[in-house]
């Protein structure tokens, strides 16, 4: 499903993660990583951090809507390159079981690229179940806004 | 992904068709056909009529919320039997690209069947174009409300 | 709440209709109908045709997305001038209970205008029952997209 | 609008302090604090920390996804008292502008209370901002589910 394909992703996992750094370091600082980049795919990992528990022994829904958002930000920026003001213009996240005190992975995917939006959806599910097993723990869709600056740039070039 | 299998579908193609004529007659008569039923799966089609048509050449919104619902629902079906009490209880739809005038297929899939919710995404494209090519229209999620007498006996079911 | 106000609405109500009528047809004669438009404002109104009723003696889901839709494209027009080819980007929906067979009314308020997206809200009521009363049948959410030569003349003027 | 009224809240402002306190430390250590309960509403504030912010001097999603969650958890707590255990289930965020580094108002208000789900919408402004003014920074909608204990209970009292 997806615009996923061979082709090489518009930035590499250690790019990216120099990105975070730089204009997000609360990412990587409160325990999100970068485990696979793909063209049209990112995939990041939550270890569980004591501000992500909350009541019933269980992972918060911030938790997991910061682990998509980011997520989904990566499989953008595979497809536009390094870009520090694409920003979510909306999502939305269903949670579909409580998950226990372990690692989270969510593997986001863009299922269309526009020239104003970028449009995903981002599977998250606890370390070691697969999503196959319908295992599922949260899923969600959201839109990234590509900055226009960048829009009108590949609006020239696809014009020319 | 999702919790699709080999498994026997609740509901067979023929009987779903029979539960829309009896309790939705709408559906057929408005142009969206059944086109295939598997465990979790259900996949139908909206064939253009008149009143799907909207300024510009393209298909309307609402055609392709309502393949989307009537498709989630056959899907939930799918799982649970026959239910014509089973009803939307929310749904996000994005608009991808604008269709041609062309048959739309609508592929759904649950995400999580729970005992009082049932949670799915539905993948909308033009007929002869594969979700393979990133040539999405449409993309939903939603939730469907399982009746709680229907709920009620899985409960009883499941602590029996 | 919004940006509502006293200003004068972009389009008269009988100029929204008209257009409605020659881009939309399907719309008034489907049973939805213009109640009221002011700026950042549009009402509408739904009156029980047999194709929107279903299944437990109440109107379909569809109905309610179809009203909502085009409750929202009347609110955005109301403040950008008719605008035929204005498209819904996504739109959430939630049902909060089955309404009877009576007319449903949808109120539609824009939250804010931005150059390349609308967003607002729709409240869905059965007639007769205010949203006072926390009668809501149905709420929904979403995004128009502003053709972007609309939204390239609106940005030069704002660069003037 | 919705189901606010002048009734008392199920919880003061107090105990949902200590509730928080007990069940989500992270809440009020990560610099978001209860304003104002009433019944079916609730207010909460983020005032700016160093993990708030992003790249192009603003506040991040994630922090007014986070607000907006616990903020509408408050206005579900003022209608069926204190439970840790109530989940979100689903949430919608729609970002409408990036706001200045300045503290973030959000007032969420329940717009329908069932047997298993409570709904309801968030608007987030920056402080001193009015909704009124059209400056709304994100509008979030969502469901919390209710504990079955709990609305076992409610059944059991309404049938009786």
């Amino acid at each position: 499903m997806g615009m996923e394909n061979q082709a090489k992703a518009a930035i590499r996992r250690d790019d990216f993660i120099a990105l975070l750094d730089e204009h997000m370091p609360q990412v990587r600082q409160g325990g999100l990583s970068v485990r696979a980049m793909e063209r049209g795919l990112c995939t990041m990992v939550a270890t569980p951090q004591p501000d992500m528990v909350r009541a019933g022994g269980t992972l918060s829904g911030p938790t997991m809507f910061a682990l998509a958002d980011v997520a989904l930000y990566g499989a953008v920026l595979s497809m536009i390159g390094p870009e520090p003001l694409a920003v979510t213009s909306n999502m939305t996240i269903t949670f579909l079981r409580k998950p226990p005190i372990r690692p989270l992975v969510a593997e986001a995917r863009i299922l269309k690229l526009g020239r104003k939006l970028a449009y995903g959806e981002v599977l998250i599910h606890s370390e070691g179940e697969g999503e196959e097993a319908g295992e599922l723990v949260a899923h969600a869709t959201g839109n990234y806004a590509i900055p226009s600056t960048l829009s009108a740039e590949k609006e020239k070039m696809e014009r020319a």
